[in-house]
């Protein structure tokens, strides 16, 4: 066993991440941005429409939704959501249990737009009485916001559930699906759902650079005025793309090629439930074969979303997060970098161009690396 | 000569992009992107990192200046630019003479931000004693912006004389260099530059998907406070960056790698004087060529940046832009598409990876073009 050491790598040579994004990615993707294309050329602009045609119908979004890209990262695209939904006089309502939810509060703050905010723990999922007391009690709420699935911690939130109070006090609903996107149902007019805000490099498979927003046209129509940006408008973005077929600024080309073969990976998949089975089995295999070594999760089964899982710090001062990461690094296996705050604890992602095979020997890895560390235990502290 | 056709391909069998950018890209560029990196892992921070401390170089930034990266295309990076440096307060003196000064107008009015305009047309270069009175007249005057080479009609702004007026009278001086950089001499001290914004996918010849600003440093440490949005706060993007190394938001990583290795295949062919080296002999072997058949630019020589060249449209109604331009993308040349508005003209770019000898294939092209198209004469109209 010493010196037996599981080594992986991806089918273009690089190490596995198992992180939340940007992720392993396809050969096949990677290798379609291995050319040029004009921005305003016609070649470029009808894989660009391919692209925004696709993603309405994996959130069952038919012709009442339009896909508006934003050149940026995915919080591009939440901030493009937020303030262009959320007009001045009005008041969102965060529903929060993470980073991403806060995120969006700083986000409206900065943008002088009255927050109402539904807080509860990194580990706990959203209080729907009490949000539906605010509701009642704050006429002056014309928005509500939740993050699908909380990559602090892993959660995945009651989306539909919270469409249903959005919906039954005539609310508008955003909703940040970033990590959820394309690997758990979401039906956006069934959660009356007006923006869902996303990125190429979750769980259709994509690289980094494209955020987008789906938006319920209605509603998005309904924003004119309200951006507090230029490139951030959601509503100037899809006007001139619809009428012209084109950006007003230089798209991410060569992400958005990659992109276009990424769809088509994943409807080659069988799309959202394909996808989302896949990464299922991975965070089964992860699951069983961390807890199988005496590791626990921070979360409960039920609340946990097959997209990245909080594990406890063992209490073991043998375990050294940082060696634990480098040896796992050496090996193929990038994990999540950072712990959380809430609770002493590390982060391992299951979704990507990965199968159960692969988290099999990210098993292994680990496995031989607290072998390495003379870790006995990896018994966490008693929750404080 | 009606059988014969020229017909060019680039090293990875695209079409030539004779184009103000995205442009034609080295093999080696996009190939550095056929891998995958954590965007928290040091691989990838190491690359990052080399990249935003080779920039300031290009302006002769040394270290009063820091490259503050925006995850978008390039006027994301001047929105970030216009609405961290323009307080709210502020009053922002536009040198307006084509359509990117125009787009920094709408920026700073979206942002509530005083402005005060001096324009000149499309063709005619800044009145810098224009530019002095005004700045006389108005105290409550903050800064200046300028478009260092204007890629709606090619025109060469006098940017460090514009400085000098900046330095004169004591105003915050933001530079729009997207097209020129690393292409035209700057000297961002001497010019007195505090801001200088630029892209991924111009000059330097990366593919499109990162914005940045090279910013001095007291004057970015200055704007504390100033931005109206998170994603664009260009101080904030700074500090966590020089904090930890990383950035707040997913970074488009493979974007950056292949800027990279652009960064590399540019100090290799000697910096800016190389560069623009290059496409200075594109732009004069383009422009000889073109008078030889006929053709006028809009710009006298002394006005001409060597990034875009405009052309008079010809007066033979059998010149029909649309097919010219198809016949061109036939034989492997994609001319720039749009059309001016302040003259009948159309533009070729003479960037990219490119050099005289496919100038010369492009030369050939359009003749062979004309002739198919029965063109006789391309003498323009008289100018109205």
């Amino acid at each position: 066993m010493p010196d037996e050491m599981t080594v992986a790598r991806s089918e273009t040579g690089d190490p596995l991440l198992l992180t939340p994004g940007p992720l392993t990615t396809s050969k096949s993707v990677k290798a379609a941005m291995v050319h040029d294309w004009g921005s305003r050329d016609a070649a470029f602009l009808r894989i660009n429409r391919e692209v925004l045609e696709r993603l309405p119908a994996i959130v069952n979004g038919g012709a009442d939704y339009v896909t508006v890209p934003v050149q940026g990262s995915g919080t591009f695209a939440v901030e493009a959501m937020l303030t262009s939904f959320v007009p001045a006089g009005g008041c969102c309502l965060l529903v929060i249990n993470g980073a991403y939810g806060q995120r969006a509060r700083r986000i409206l703050e900065i943008a002088k737009r009255r927050t109402v905010v539904c807080e509860t723990a990194e580990d706990t999922p959203p209080d729907l009485d009490r949000i539906e007391q605010v509701l009642k009690a704050d006429p002056g709420i014309t928005h509500i916001f939740v993050v699908h699935c909380e990559t602090t911690s892993g959660i995945l939130n009651p989306v539909h559930e919270i469409g249903a109070l959005a919906a039954k006090y005539a609310k508008g609903y955003l909703v940040d699906s970033m990590s959820a996107f394309g690997a758990l149902p979401l039906d956006a007019p069934a959660a009356h759902a007006d923006a869902v805000a996303a990125s190429s490099n979750k769980c259709i498979e994509g690289v980094p650079g494209l955020g987008f927003v789906i938006c319920r046209r209605a509603a998005l129509v309904a924003t004119d005025g309200n951006a507090t940006t230029l490139t951030l408008d959601l509503l100037d973005q899809s006007r001139v793309l619809e009428k012209t077929g084109q950006y007003r600024f230089t798209p991410p080309i060569h992400v958005i090629v990659a992109f276009h073969q990424a769809l088509t990976e994943f409807f080659a998949e069988g799309g959202q439930p394909g996808r989302g089975g896949r990464y299922a089995g991975n965070c089964q295999e992860l699951i069983d074969g961390m807890r199988a070594m005496g590791f626990e999760t921070l979360l409960p089964d039920a609340l946990q979303a097959p997209i990245i899982v909080t594990f406890r710090m063992p209490a073991d001062r043998r375990f050294v997060f940082q060696t634990f990461y480098d040896k796992l690094k050496d090996r193929g296996f990038v994990i999540y970098p950072g712990k959380l705050t809430v609770a002493d604890s590390f982060r391992i992602g299951c979704i990507g161009r990965l199968d159960r095979s692969h988290m099999r020997l990210a098993l292994d890895a680990i496995r031989e690396v607290l072998h390495e560390l003379g870790v006995a235990s990896v018994a966490a502290h008693k929750a404080a």
